[in-house]
């Protein structure tokens, strides 16, 4: 008799990953498919409906029940009720996910935030095991954090615990995605990092090409691009500030780094380790800083396992 | 048959505070002694013999029994020992308190940072009573935060959970009492302020008193002293971008504002709400910013609720 497997979901504002997944952190018949331009309540719910579909019938030719499933989903979630209250990444508000997969699967279905649903994913399968309290700090396009003491992830009176991004940084900065200025991710942010290279490279005369991403910023940077190189240095400071803003505040035993900016080699985990390092509190051990091991799964796995504990509950 | 009372112990920098507190939450036989000058670890003992000494034989007196004790003590706690392991203020570092106030009673001891006792204080018997999370954001002399959500205090992994005052904010700001530079204690914090004050006025031409506290300089500044003016503006935007940080971070149902800076009345009370309220973020309700009910009493009493529940469980 095989295991029970949960399907799982990480739907992003880029890309949606799906999979079957059992306690023995096995990924099987894994599904990953662009978002791109599938804006709104019924392309999303397309989408779903299709990735859904699919692991299923994979699932179900190799003779895997699906006993649960597990949703990572960006934005305001109302984890209780199954809902994305609101993404603006997707264009979707108050879309009952949950409902929407339990009905396709006829199994109970528990949704998630994805920063939430990578942080238990890294604290329970990944680099933050055993770690209390424990902080996981994810910078992409955008920046938020997970936050887990005595092995309770905090959420927040409305959902909205962690978005960090959104925390001025710079006295009127530059203009930010959610209507504020000189937020955390209009100089760390995926997008952020991108905008200010392109423009202050362009206003120096020594211009970016048009649509370059974070990626390339922080790659011709090391090749020697002055104007880049700032920009990569101004998003380190920033990173590492709140790393130690965090470390002030929640004294954690360790942080993660999850998310595009933080990949293996990245300057940007140099930066955070450098300024953590920089600012000791007398008798207080600072945290470990280490980079997250499940890597883009870390949404997949952590609504899988979210999913097979509810099962064992 | 009267109900037994807790002796709780509130000893601060400048203050102690001890007293008989039950269940009703009747304070009886307070005693307040300056602590001065008296540093270092035999100091301290001999300051904790007498009020525990005073209090007990008051209460004795007028019958009641002594069934728990509870320490609101400043610095590093390590609760589960019953030791202060550090504090500057005092002089002391690795004091077994638990053990020396166990002695005197013989009823069993808790022992609780400060700002903890006060944030738990303000949440089961004052203004935070029922948030959930709960942000209580303490700045007098210091400044500091405690955190809680579904009914658990965050200490962090070494106890130094909530340390906000010593996160940088000024790029090689002033010194700090902790041997960094531009921690938000030194523009926002009690000394902060009034060294700040004093120093920048003097350069001025229009010198405030020597050894001004920031009470005064709030004073000078309302009345129209443009240096002391612009210190507690700059103080009431860096204790709003903390409570903004905190916002986010946390998503707070309510955040209570204690310690001296949040005296009722006080223009920072105000600059801290007026900047959460200027700092929306779409679809997530602010958290409501109120000042703490129990005022100066806030450790005492949250040290006497933890002590009394303690012996309930």
């Amino acid at each position: 008799m095989k295991e029970p497997v949960a399907l799982a979901v990480d739907l992003g504002g880029t890309w949606l990953r799906a999979a079957g997944v059992d306690a023995a952190r096995t990924v099987m018949h894994e599904y990953v498919v662009s978002v791109g331009e599938r804006r709104g309540t019924e392309q999303v719910r397309a989408i779903l409906r299709e990735a859904v579909g699919h692991v299923r019938e994979c699932l179900r030719s190799s003779g895997r029940r699906i006993a649960v499933a597990g949703l990572s989903v960006p934005g305001l979630v109302d984890s209780e009720r199954g809902l994305i209250r609101f993404a603006a990444n997707l264009g979707v508000s108050d879309l009952p996910v949950a409902d929407l997969v339990q009905g396709l699967l006829g199994a109970p279905v528990i949704v998630e935030n994805d920063v939430r649903a990578a942080t238990w994913g890294e604290w329970r399968w990944g680099a933050g095991e055993g770690a209390d309290p424990f902080v996981y700090l994810n910078a992409g396009t955008g920046i938020a954090v997970g936050l887990m003491w005595g092995g309770r992830l905090l959420r927040g009176v409305g959902g909205a615990a962690g978005e960090i991004g959104h925390m001025p940084v710079v006295a009127d900065g530059d203009p930010c995605r959610c209507g504020g200025r000189g937020c955390l991710e209009t100089v760390a942010g995926g997008w952020g990092i991108a905008a200010r290279a392109v423009r202050l490279a362009a206003a120096a005369g020594m211009p970016l090409p048009e649509g370059a991403a974070a990626r390339e910023v922080c790659e011709v940077a090391a090749r020697g691009h002055p104007v880049a190189a700032q920009v990569v240095r101004d998003a380190g400071d920033a990173l590492g500030r709140a790393a130690i803003m965090l470390t002030r505040l929640v004294n954690p035993e360790r942080i993660v780094l999850g998310g595009g900016l933080f990949a293996p080699g990245s300057p940007l985990v140099e930066a955070v380790r450098q300024c953590v390092e920089a600012h000791p509190l007398r008798d207080v051990p600072p945290p470990e800083v280490v980079v997250g091991r499940l890597g883009i799964r870390a949404g997949l796995l952590g609504a899988a396992c979210l999913a097979l504990e509810m099962l064992a509950a």
